[in-house]
């Protein structure tokens, strides 16, 4: 298991249909970082909705990638906005919004969203 | 059964009613197809939603189609464009809408959504 | 019980209400009839959403009539479109919408939707 | 018990509050009448929904008078606009929205709404 | 306990925001008041909906204010108005929503909705 | 534990995304203070809604932070804008709401909103 | 489709596990025959539970036997003793319990069941 | 993937506490095979359910072992029975149920249940 | 966070009622250790039931406990028995049962079950 | 309030029929303590169930002796003791179950069952 969050694992595959716009979404309900306060594991679910390029990420080359944050120690908003920003580069999709579900930790639960180019409408709550 | 997709599978019968627009959504919970990175078995479910012009696509002939996809090796993106344009092809409807869902692997879940057309509002999540 | 679908067995009354316009809408849940292809009975529903002109369909006629398709080998865009047909015939109404809910059969579940004149913002998923 | 539907039964008390629209609802889940077809008993509720203007309906009487349907062999469509009519009539109201939802007979359920003035959106389905 | 509604139970503190507006809701389920015609309880939910100027209703002179109507024989279209008049003469606020739900009695359910002001929208059915 | 509410415990990280609006929102479901009035404790949940500029609460110190009004004499009213006015100061962000959702209390539920800047269509009730 | 109901349709085949008792359910929500009274058509549900000695039913053949009652005017008493003794004697089994479920038909639902040989407690509520 | 049902997939590992008995339930919601009669495929899920002895089934080749099934025309009934003999022979453990629970076909769902060894009571529904 | 499952992590505080029978349930959804063949992360719950004889576990010491499984490459078979043997070993409970739920892996969902000392019916599924 | 848990708050009145033995359980869901290891608050619900012989808890007493665990700090374990010791003292019921449910802290929930008395089957889990 890698020991750091890292771009690099991300593989993308030409999208095998780059001329028409269409609507991508996966779900990842096993997501792990580490609290940098308290140094103890944040578990949450990450949304991934996007329009493919001409590129789309390729599905274990993802859950690599997303096990990379598991003995990071980093913040929701900055786990959010990385994969927000990784995605971005990596894939350069037409559109990319990112979801974090984080389950409670001293009784607070937290909901991040951060988008990337033009989203459509009914496609981010943002 | 067949060994790969194939969309001569496909038998279409005259529309019982070519003058006026109406709606048809065929929804199949038993796909599966083969991952071809890793070789394994995806499962899912396929909707298929349309306004149909001079043709509609026959139910167990469909039922056919999507068995040959059992043993491909296909990635999700490519099972729903490629279904969206055998369909558009052998029925030229006035409307497509084709979404996938994909049971979770390695704890994700996806759902892709294509479309040909015109499509009506209320009919895509697109 | 009659052997093919009959519209002469459709009774009407005249609407108590011709002035106004209202709505009425029936739900039968013990639809069947039979595939052309395979030979094998099909099972749905059927919704019937009007606003009556001059006329009403009567309940139990309307009960007999659907009981006339119970051996009739009919595709489910025919039944669908037959019925519209057939009540639009009979009924002359302001507005009409049909929708067919199908039992999944090869492990692919329908839904048909068909309508007649203008129906208002609201009254049909088309 | 009164023998036959009789509008004569429905009482009214003055509108403590005539200056400013206010909206009333009175659903009864215990309406049943007889099929004039059939004769056998038809099982329903019934919705009363509207603005008053000078007066209100009082509620024992209003359930005297749905009572008073009880051996009366009447179509759905004629109960449902003769207590639109009745209402009507007593309340004079600013508008009136009378909805019938009769459980399942021959296999078949129905709904049946009338409207009575303007009826502002969200108040109606029609 | 009081013997009759009684509007001078109601009590108001200084509203510690009065420059920005801002939305306060309180629903009690445990109002009950009489019948006046059978003689009989009646009970159900108020909900009091409103954005305050310069005072606020204190919470449990709300409730003592609400136990004033135990025993008075009232309809539920002057409860609901009357709670109106009386909160919006104390409270003097932006704008102020009152609904009502009655179980049933005979078999009926009712809802009253009286609102007081400029009600912005979502805030209030009527 | 702290003796009274206290701003100064609230402190804030960089936001590691300042040049993009995105969105945050802190559920906490284990509120308590204490009624001014009858000196019983109050509990609720609260929602914080907002867009980070250039800093976002740390979440171990807005838990400490809601933890400060634990034994403090004080109405749902204050509560409510307190909280927006200490962490509007603290975080500065483009946008913030705070909803305040309380059990029930002599039989009556209340849900408290107040805003701070521009806050999208969608993001509050308000 | 075969004209009425039809033993000889039913089609076993070995079992393979002979030695060792196991149990088989079979559910078809698809039934259907005709009231021998009114004429009408009954629809229900059949529930086939059983141990195997020396063969199985095959489960195409069974779907064409349930299909030969849909034309038969048949009382649900005489369905669920008819069946119990066609699988009895087409397959033998150590063990076997029919349990017929019938939809609504003026207002009155209906279950019937019937056995055969020593039924182990827990599988038959009879 | 192999091409059929293979018991030398199975591997086995230490049961890592062989003296005391303990439970161990496995299901996969994503177990396909084919019809032996009409070539279509089947799909259901598989409960394993068991106490270990000296060995326990180790969980990828239990994946990699019911993929094997894939392509096979095989009965319900031998399904249910060959995976109760392979895992039976494989771990010899105290006790082992199996359950196969199979989608509709042709309107029919269908569930079988095999055991060996002595089966707790509460285990097993046999 | 410490580096391996480290059952001194466990600490206990003297039961403050050893003379009665009591039980005592601890849930934790947020359990993650790693697949020792795959390498890949694994996710569930553990549920810890018992009775306190003269000491209880203490719950911050019991959630450091769990998470030092998280680098670690271990079967979800000797997770449960390891976490029954330090907790049988730590607190010399009356009894004690671990239950293991592991979400899907490969299309695969586990439940573990392990006791220690005489369980009370209704308190294990074993 | 008070500073300490205090069983002298709570007030008994005689048991209205004290000849019969009948079931009382009053829920509270707002209760609060603080935990000794830590100093944060936790919060849970208590449950009190019994059957009483010549005294009965008054409602508005137990409120205050709930209230008077607000700042102390104690273990769950110890909490649903003292409950249990202090009302069994305080009434001599003829049998008493205290549970408590105690939201997650550190991501474990947790449960407490203490009994006094011959409790009968299906009064508890224990």
């Amino acid at each position: 298991m890698t020991d750091m969050p890292d771009a690099k694992l991300l593989e993308c595959f030409p999208n095998p249909e780059p001329r028409h716009a269409y609507t991508i979404e996966h779900v990842s309900d096993e997501f792990t970082s580490v609290c940098p306060k308290t140094g103890h594991p944040d578990f949450g679910s990450v949304v991934v909705r996007f329009s493919p390029a001409s590129k789309c990420v390729e599905l274990k080359s993802l859950k690599l990638y997303f096990q990379s944050f598991r003995n990071e120690g980093i913040f929701y908003e900055a786990v959010t906005n990385r994969i927000r920003d990784d995605l971005a580069k990596a894939m350069k999709p037409r559109w990319l919004v990112i979801e974090t579900h984080w389950k409670g930790r001293g009784g607070i639960r937290s909901t991040i969203t951060a988008t990337h180019g033009r989203v459509p409408e009914g496609m981010s709550d943002v």
